[in-house]
């Protein structure tokens, strides 16, 4: 079992792996992004397929995001809870996601963003990761215009 | 840190728990759900809102779940990833949710499925749960009928 100690020391480094991870999305920083996740991540992205297996495979989806964003994306986030042990940890919170894609749209959505992590030879990464919007049932449209 | 057996013990109490959750869910069982849940649960659903905050107002989810059914789901599991540490864990999965409806409609669908646990007073139970299809991000239809 973890102690006081231990469980405050594992929430600041993982709150220091989350903030090396928004640099790196706001950058459009490739190897920075994945320093953040292990080499056997597993990610269910916003869009298909339904998983990404692998840190080569889940690249080249975070690749395709940054290209198609003109201008860095900017995150809200609120209502953000960070469950920590000694070597396994879980954060689960809602994000805005804004910005502007490449023929000039400009997007901004809540989803629901779950990461998953694993202490690894001493370091905190990402394990597995989870990004979503609700669907309507009745029209099976995604819902991407939902406010918290 | 976990020794390996207390690794072994807590895996197969979590295993545990799975099976109650999913019989209960085959059964109906909405007071059998909701024991695998913790009081502060947030769940991010397949359907809006965003959140369901608190097992109070998931139980309300479930139950119209439950009444949307005409007969007991069936769930087909497959690429499941259980990461289990002293008192945190957590596992990832596609599932087949499959049945039919109230008004007789089949349904046949694989989601992406994340629940993390907590061992709150000695026993596992699920604080979190993540559950979605990927979107088209042209159409923004809910992709529902994607295959593993």
């Amino acid at each position: 079992m973890a102690t006081q100690v231990d469980t405050k020391i594992a929430e600041a480094q993982i709150h220091h792996l989350m903030d090396d991870w928004a640099r790196a999305a706001r950058d459009k920083d490739i190897d920075g992004i994945m320093a953040c996740y292990t080499p056997d991540v597993v990610s269910f992205d916003m869009i298909a397929p339904l998983q990404y297996v692998g840190a080569e495979a889940y690249r080249k989806d975070w690749q395709m995001g940054f290209e198609m964003c003109q201008e860095p994306g900017d995150f809200e986030t609120r209502d953000e809870t960070l469950a920590v042990g000694a070597d396994v940890a879980f954060c689960h919170r809602l994000s805005r996601m804004s910005g502007t894609d490449k023929e000039g749209n400009a997007f901004d959505c809540w989803v629901r963003w779950t990461q998953c992590f694993r202490k690894v030879h001493g370091k905190w990464l990402i394990a597995h990761e989870h990004i979503s919007v609700p669907l309507d049932m009745q029209t099976n449209q995604a819902l991407t215009d939902l406010k918290p």
